[in-house]
C-alpha cells in the first residue's frame, strides 16, 4: 500500500523543482497588502484547459472561495489557473464574502481571457474578517505570468517558517513526463485545523476520472495522515491539474506504467505532507508513527493519527522524553482494535514495550536519540492482524503557544 | 437536564466541608515516598460496607489497580474502603503490576480487617513504571483514620495546584443528609488524558443500582463533559459511596425527593469537574460553552466539547483574542448536525456572529472581558432543534507546555 521510502530508480528528483518546470504551468505571486509586507497573492496558470481533481475539507462550515472552486470543478473536470490569497481565509464572511470570491475568480478569468468555471479560488488566513477587495483588485491587475515563477510558494504561506516544494521526473512510453507540487503549511499542531494548501500539477496525459481517483486515494494515505480525523479548516483544499502537454498513452489503472506514476505522485504528495508536519507552528521535531499488526490498514491509521495527535505526545517530544507511557494511553483511546497485551512499542531504534511489558530501557540513549534526530520515529506492533498505516506530526513547544495566543494581532 | 447554577434552597453548601463530614466515612492519607516530599497514599473508609457504585475509564489500555477495583465492585456492589496513590499509575506494568494492585488491595483490607472484595484500588501518576511496593506496604501500615482527614484530598493529587472538595446537605424526610466529594485534577488540556478521579459519599439510604444509575447519569453531564470524547486516560475512575447511615425511605425515583437528591449529587459532581477543569495544566481561565438549538441535548453537548477541546481556542483565550472564527471552526469538525448559515456565537455579553454574519464587535471590550474575567464563557444557538448542553475546559498555556515537556524529569 504504501510507497518505499526509498526513491524508485525510474523516478528522478528535480532539485528546485517547482510547478513551473512542469510544461504548460507557470506561476507567479506578488504582495497586494492583505499581509504587512510579505507576498500575498499567487496564481497557477495553465496554457490549456488542464484535466482537474481536488479534494476538500470535510468541515461542515466552508469558505466560500472553497464552494465555489468546487463547483468549478464539476462543471467540465477541467481547470486553467488558480488563484490564492494568503491573509484572510474568507470563511464566515456571509454574503460578501460570496460575492468576493466570486469576484476574483470573474477578474482572473477576464485578465486571461478564459471561462469562469475554468479558476479555481483558493484563501487562507484569519477566519471572519472581510476581504479587503480593493487590495485584491490591484493585485490581481499586478500578477504577470512571465516574471516570478518562484514567488507562488511564497505567496501562499500564513504561519509557515519555508516555502514547501518537489519537482520528481520518470518516463511514460518513452517520454519525460514531470510531476511537481506546492503547499502551505498547516502550522498546526492538530495539523488540519489551520489551512492545508496543496496543488499538484502533471504534463503527463491522464483524465479527469483517473486522476480524481488518484488524488483521493492519495491523499488519504499523505496529507490526511498528518491530521486528526475531522479536524479539517474551513479551506482546506488540495487540487491536481494535468496539461496533457506530454504526449502518451493516456494514463489509466491499465497503462502498464501506471504503477510508477502513481508511485511519483504519492512521492509527491508524502514529501509536501511531512514538510506540512515538520513545520507545524513551533514545531522542533518531526514525529513518524509507523503501525503494523493492526486489524486492517485503516485502523493502523487511525492509530498512527491518534498518537501523533496527543499533546501529551508532542509535548514528550519536545521535552526529549521517552515517555512511551503516553503513546500506549493514545493507543488505548484511538478506538481501534487492539490485545492489551501484546503491544510492542519503539522509540526510534529502541525497544521501549515488548507484548506490553516494559523493556529494560537505557533513557539516557533514548534521550540522546531524541535530542540529536531532526525525525523522531515511534514504530509499534499491534499483533492483531496484517495492517499497515503511517502518520507524521511534530512536537509541541513554547513557540506554539506563543504564536496561537497573538495569531491575530 | 441540567441542574440550575444557582443552589437548590433545599441544598446547603457545608463550608469547607468534605467526605470526613459524612456520617460512617473517615479520610486520611500519608507521605510514602512515591512522591519525593508530597502526601502520596490516601484512604476512605466507611464504618460499615457501603452501597457503592462506578465509571471507569473508556480507553481500552486499563491499569491494574482499576480492573481489580471494578471485579471488586462486581462482586457485591458494596465497598468499604478505598485506597488511592499518587506518583505512580501502576498501568502498563505486567503481571508485576497485578500482582502489586492486589497485594495493596489485600494489605489494606487485612489492616481494617475486611474482605478483600470490599477494597478498591486507585493509582495515579506516571505509566509504565513499577510501583515501589516497600514503600507503598510501609504507608499502608502508617495510615490511621483517626488523624489528619484532610490529607487525603492532598495525597491523591499529580500536577494540580489545589485540592478539589465540596460538601452539601439536604433534607430527606425530614433528616439530615449529606453528600461530598473529592476529586483530583485531569491537570490536562484534553483533560480525561491525565488522570482524573472523583470519589463521591453520601450518608443517604439508596441501594447501588440506584446509585449506579445516578452516577452513570451524572457523570455523563458533568465529568465527561470536561474531556474530548474517548480521550480517556489507563487510570480514569469515579467511585460513589453510600453508608446509609441516615435512616430514611430507601432512596429511588419512586421518592418524593428523588429530584431534590438527584440535583444535590449532580451539583457535587459539576462543581468538582469546574474544579478540574480550572485547575488544568498551566490553566489561566476556566472556559464554560453552553450550546443551545442542536438537534439533541447530545450533539449540544458534543458541540461543547469539541470546542473546549480545541487547541486553537484555547490558545485564543490565553491570548484574550475574541478570535470566534476558531470556534466556528471547532462547530464545522464537531460531527453534529448544524446549518451553516444560522449560527449565533456570543462571547461572554458579546454578540460576535448572529445567523453565520458576523457582527460589528468591539474587540476592546471583548478583550478586555476576557482579560478580566476568571471563567470565559461561550454562547452558541445553531437554531436546529431543542437541544441544550454544556462543557468546560481551560486555556492554553506557556505552562502548559513546561509542565508536559518535563512531567517525568
Amino acid at each position: 500500500m504504501f510507497v518505499s521510502e526509498q526513491i524508485h530508480t525510474d523516478v528522478k528528483m528535480i532539485e528546485n523543482g517547482s510547478i513551473a518546470d512542469v510544461k504548460g504551468f507557470y506561476t507567479t505571486g506578488v504582495h497586494c497588502g492583505l499581509k504587512k509586507n510579505k507576498l500575498d497573492l499567487g496564481l497557477i496558470y495553465c496554457d490549456r484547459p488542464a484535466e482537474a481533481a481536488g479534494v476538500f475539507t470535510m468541515n461542515q462550515i466552508q469558505a466560500a472561495p472553497l464552494r465555489l472552486t468546487k463547483q468549478a470543478l464539476n462543471h467540465s473536470g477541467q481547470l486553467q489557473a488558480v488563484i490564492v490569497n494568503s491573509g484572510n481565509a474568507n470563511a464566515v464572511t456571509g454574503k460578501q464574502g460570496e460575492a468576493d470570491a466570486k469576484e476574483m475568480q470573474q477578474l482572473l478569468a477576464e485578465k486571461l481571457n478564459v471561462c469562469d468555471e475554468l479558476v479555481a479560488v483558493s484563501s487562507t488566513g484569519v477566519i471572519g474578517e472581510k476581504l479587503q477587495m480593493n487590495k485584491v483588485r490591484a493585485g490581481i491587475n499586478a500578477l504577470s505570468i512571465h516574471t516570478k515563477p518562484f514567488a507562488f510558494a511564497e505567496a501562499i504561506l500564513t504561519t509557515d517558517t519555508a516555502t514547501k516544494e518537489i519537482c520528481v521526473e520518470l518516463i511514460i512510453d518513452e517520454q519525460i513526463v514531470r510531476i511537481a507540487g506546492v503547499a502551505k503549511g498547516s502550522g498546526m499542531i492538530h495539523p488540519n485545523m489551520a489551512t492545508m494548501l496543496g496543488f499538484l500539477a502533471t504534463d503527463a496525459t491522464i483524465q479527469a476520472p483517473a486522476l480524481q481517483q488518484l488524488l483521493g486515494e492519495v491523499t488519504d494515505q499523505t496529507f490526511n495522515r498528518i491530521t486528526v480525523d475531522g479536524d479539517c479548516s474551513t479551506n482546506d483544499m488540495v487540487l491536481a491539474l494535468a496539461s496533457k502537454a506530454v504526449d502518451h498513452h493516456v494514463l489509466s489503472e491499465q497503462h502498464p506504467q501506471w504503477e510508477t506514476f502513481k508511485y511519483a505522485f504519492q512521492l509527491c504528495a508524502t514529501s509536501l505532507a511531512k514538510m506540512i508536519a515538520r513545520d507545524g507552528e513551533g514545531a522542533t521535531k518531526l514525529i513518524e508513527v509507523n503501525v503494523s499488526g493492526a486489524a486492517s490498514d485503516e485502523e493502523a491509521g487511525q492509530v498512527a493519527k491518534t498518537i501523533v495527535g496527543s499533546d501529551l505526545v508532542k509535548t514528550a517530544v519536545f521535552g526529549k522524553d521517552a515517555n512511551w507511557g503516553r503513546i500506549i494511553g493514545a493507543i488505548g483511546y484511538s478506538g481501534c482494535t487492539i490485545a492489551p497485551d501484546k503491544i510492542d512499542i519503539a522509540i526510534g531504534p529502541y525497544s521501549t514495550l515488548v507484548e506490553s511489558e516494559p523493556c529494560e530501557t537505557n533513557d539516557a540513549a533514548i534521550t540522546a536519540y531524541m535530542t540529536e534526530e531532526e525525525t523522531i520515529v515511534f514504530t509499534l506492533h499491534l499483533h492483531i492482524g496484517d495492517g499497515i498505516g503511517k502518520a507524521w506530526g511534530c512536537d509541541l513547544s513554547y513557540d506554539y503557544v506563543r504564536i496561537n495566543a497573538g495569531y491575530r494581532t
